[in-house]
């Protein structure tokens, strides 16, 4: 069983991150996990501190000579910024000069954080409750992306809209109707997204949301969006029907409504289906290649929890950044007076980077799930089990209906 | 930690449910469990099992002179056509006359399910795939239900749509809006919608609901829809931001999308906030009735993964019934060649079902965040922790903040 | 993952266990279950009630045609005495008629429970605490017996010693040398030891034992001992170091001390090894029969958290029953003044079915531990990793220190 | 719910620490951290590497102002050998001169790791097999140990015996029989075993351990012991008899058993009450100081799988460090033949930092049950919590049997 945890303010010294539970023999390489790293932050709309800095982990325990051990691996991230706050943010003892932050945002964790843990400065909580967080699970996802790709599992991401703007002709119709080409890739889609600014697929609404940026930025005010996060490869039979617990919808849900900001999951057709008929909705079952196959993909390539084969369709909802320029208004509660809520160095928008996480989520959850299914200390030991496994479906399928 | 497993197949002899972790001397009677799963078990569109068997549970444990001891309780529900199933669930001897089903159903588990378990029969697969699963998650969930109620939390629930087949001022503006008196009461809702037999809010709505049933059943196609499920008086804290799976909203998102069926959830505004910029999405800080309060429930009730106090708003999409009698193409996987899916006694709809599981589901979710919080073993200890906690928050913050 | 939870009451209606997450295809019968379950039943010492009853289950589900279908498998017991217990553990009503207990007995969970849990009557917390619950978990244990048989892994048990009677030439002298032939089966060890009544290897220490027991008996006193669980044909590489919760044998310290009435836990040498220089210790690394092997196995087959390959060896304490005709000292509760403990029908002694619960609680921690390694769905699925394993292992380790 | 994960390699460039759960306004500073470990580094008859290395914790992340923030700790320590093993440790690319490992030792995981793991060089499995692992233990468990001493609850240990010499009149005798004044507290205990040079109570004792180290050092050979770890003012309620995983000494002996080379673990009377009579075993009660109390603690402060409220008592057995200069047989990987095992620096024994890592195994299984039942986020809320029950308790029991 995978599992991580993160630490790390968000102006703290670094972000810690250990990750438990690979197999050894895996390669991996400080490059690949920072190039991911890097993904998460590009984007048009980001503040000021995507700019002056780039994240790096650096590897402190779990591979060497290039392949992991089977032993955790465990990575900090370096808050470049740290300099600047060794006063504020000091483990040890209080400068009197350190202002307490004594009025709370809507739409941040501020006032439910100092409520539950009774604490008496605002930024004890927001520093843990950032989103900055985030580049931690991405560093970890990036373990879980790299080892489903040597079984040919892909995860990749865009967005779908931003401040409302959408395209007509969306990718997300071909993905739910299964017009995709068998050499689909999602890495690709993510490659093509990537070289937006605001990780689209179409140059005409790209340029529409860069207006409505910056027509936000003008305002001082933010940007949600939606993005879809797809993966490709993954093999039958991942997630179980047999406790509520075991499913990998539930799982999958779990992960991205778990992502800073995101309000809302789909799998597949998600809200779409319910809209339509029994008849309209889901995937026939054809055989394809002489192989069995489906006419389209609405159930996002899970059915009764587990997985089909097909792509693996996910949508969410990112609500805009809680941080405006123009600011909302709130309370003061040193005075427990109406104010105008604080203004703070912010994005004005990261749905980009959102979906980014998204697929790091993404991928987390389908190693988790793949290595309840296949088991294995060493890489070529679950090589030995998958290849096993999907070798001998289709012909098993065969032999125990014939 | 409260946790339960449940067991059963939908033609076997009973499903059971083993239920641990609550306090106690919590007052629960066989009634009030059964009362919830006759709510499960009503609803327009439903097929003919739902009018054959009333479920019942026979409580096998952990319930005394009415209250509960500590231990873990365990329950049965027994199938009623249990009689007419022996041979073919026989546990021990297979007869010869036993037939194999070989023509798996689009949007079933039967293919994943045989495919993952290596089953030479689909009914192997969808006895356990079944909806039928989910009685026993409502017998579950009530005991949540009836310890949430002991703190003055309720959960309801109510369909939103149907077949497409919306209402114009839907009830769940409302929420979003935070236009509700202070004594509202997630459990009237609920009432409120059992007396529609389709658990809408409307009657117009209910009206035109019902003969699009009326069409589906004619054509022999079946509807899928949405539902809101609500939770109030909630206290604030519950959930956390440290770790990304100790967000109050990714487990419910957990709980929602397990539901068979299920393929979207929302928190809040969900998929709407994704379109509306910052200042017009976030819940503005106010002091209403001197205390801290908010203008918009935009966030349904949970920010940085922690709850804020306000009612908790989840939204669902079901997708429509997997089993047409009118049916759809599928492979006859022991000629493997293309037919008709098989026709099976089945539901044309049953999204009031699928409400009342949620808010089930909703119900455990937050029983398991509230005690992970408030800990205690008797009710009585947990009643002290939680009246101190909440008595004291407003005091406290103001004092850390003077 | 496989878990399983228990539920029930001693005098309730029935114990109840759902056994989740075992493959299906496993071949399993009613009969197997409850030989085992009587097996924990016999040896001399027991009480009446050992001797009324007759504990057998009823499946409820998981199981069709002889195997087991993926899902989870639900078990319950009947209490064959419940009629006569009806009034009084009655789940809604109470009877004026039915006294509480209010004299905790020494030794017992009687003051624990009414502490922890707030009750007022002992006999809500004695119901549960009792070792009553031990019959669940050997039904369930019994699952994982019956998997583990098909890799050809064996669990046994014997006595070691019975109120402080040991055998000079102990059995567990050879388990620690090694000294068994290459068929040594822990199985064939149970079988040889069920043919005791007290579970001893040895007919003059039996004798003695015996005697002891009826001496015990004579006094109104009870015994207690230590038994030996010993695991054949595990494979190397179940566990691991990497972390602490992990580890095999912390897993298997953690399933034998969960027993009722065990207090200590060794693997292999255990406290014997402490006194030992590291040159008496250690299981010097050999080559027999062209493989590598061991001299010893005062290890008891587990290196660095992980299983060796050589048999498991656990050994166990049991303290005497804490029920004693000839009363303690204790404390009535509703007088708050020093009085007799109560008497109540109980064992005299219990260690030979200890060692069977012993079994079952190894079983299932190597189950557990099995599955997490091999993965899989099914049963072929499961074997065909197990083999894939086991045939390359010797191989692999040449090839990659060639 | 607490949890920790550790992460890195013995001659890695650091151990990593995440310590997850603890709730907020605890003061920990990082003196007190490295104050234990410490403590784990000294002791006579450690190796070259313990006098040569301090190792000392850098906070990461969790602390502000000297305070917790509710988020999570993270620490590392960093090996100070570092310098010299870049080269050797390298997370990227292997330099040629690097020599693999392939004698494996007994009584190391030497032999599981690579087999598990599949592994062409031993150093790639003790690399973290390594006991170096439990300096982070101690690390996390400074920690709960911190937390503890909030409630008056305290934890600390001696070495009992090392390479077989035991003292005549061990203290453990008076810990079973409850000669202990009410003042008496595990952490003095602990101080007083810091003054020995191995951790023990008494001189003569002493005198005769260091005695035989040194033997076994002139013999190149190796010495293991057994320890005592204690727990003063836990109060009653801690763990469940529930569910057989709830029960507080399971928790307790996995943690111990977790530890690296240890073999044994015992709560309270252990093996030794396996050979009494009932009424020479269990604790009487008695009232005392007008509060119910026992006479004895035989059963190590637990009963039922619950905390009594007197001293928890463990007592666990290490066996001879694994590492021999005047080594065992083994086998060379690389040809297969016969050899004499490697030479590696090492302790000669251990004990004393045994027990240091066990006091912090034992503090981290009491946090973490005492969480689970006073819940809480912040130290004021679980204080409250705390206070309510404790002062309540004995006046609960009066009127619930009144």
């Amino acid at each position: 069983m995978i599992r991580f945890l993160t630490a790390g303010e968000s102006h703290g010294k670094a972000l810690t991150i250990i990750v438990d539970g690979f197999p050894s023999n895996l390669k991996i390489a400080k490059d690949y996990i920072n190039s991911h790293l890097k993904r998460r932050q590009v984007g048009y709309g980001r503040g000021l501190r995507m700019k002056i800095e780039t994240d790096a982990v650096d590897i402190l325990s779990g591979v060497r000579f290039g392949k992991t051990l089977g032993s955790p691996l465990s990575f900090i991230i370096r808050n470049s910024d740290w300099e600047n706050w060794t006063e504020r943010m000091d483990h040890e003892t209080k400068n009197k000069n350190v202002e307490k932050i004594s009025i709370p945002r809507p739409g941040h964790a501020d006032l439910t954080g100092i409520s539950k843990f009774n604490l008496d400065d605002i930024r004890n909580s927001i520093e843990r409750s950032s989103a900055r967080e985030t580049a931690a699970r991405v560093a970890a996802g990036s373990v879980a992306r790299r080892f489903l790709e040597e079984f040919g599992i892909f995860v990749g991401s865009y967005v779908e809209s931003l401040g409302g703007i959408y395209h007509e002709n969306d990718f997300f119709v071909d993905l739910l109707n299964n017009n995709l080409t068998k050499k689909f890739n999602a890495w690709s889609l993510a490659q093509q997204a990537d070289k937006s600014d605001v990780r689209v697929l179409d140059k005409t609404q790209e340029a529409k949301i860069i207006n409505k940026i910056k027509k936000a930025k003008k305002q001082g005010d933010t940007l949600g969006g939606t993005f879809i996060a797809v993966a490709t490869g993954v093999p039958v039979g991942l997630g179980s029907f047999t406790q509520y617990d075991l499913k990998l919808n539930a799982e999958i849900a779990h992960s991205i409504m778990s992502i800073n900001a995101v309000k809302g999951v789909e799998i597949g057709g998600g809200f779409i289906s319910s809209d339509l008929f029994g008849s309209e909705n889901h995937d026939e079952i054809i055989i394809k290649d002489n192989i069995l196959s489906r006419k389209t993909n609405m159930a996002g390539g899970i059915e009764g929890g587990i997985s089909t084969g097909l792509p693996i369709i996910v949508r969410g909802s990112m609500k805009p950044i809680a941080t405006l320029m123009n600011p909302l208004i709130s309370v003061d509660l040193h005075t427990m007076r109406q104010v105008e809520s604080r203004r703070e160095r912010s994005d004005f928008t990261a749905v980009p980077a959102c979906a980014v996480i998204a697929e790091s989520m993404l991928a987390w959850s389908l190693a988790k799930y793949f290595l309840i299914k296949f088991g294995g200390d060493s890489l070529e030991e679950i090589k030995d089990n998958y290849n096993s496994y999907t070798k001998k479906l289709q012909a098993r399928i065969k032999k125990n209906f014939r």
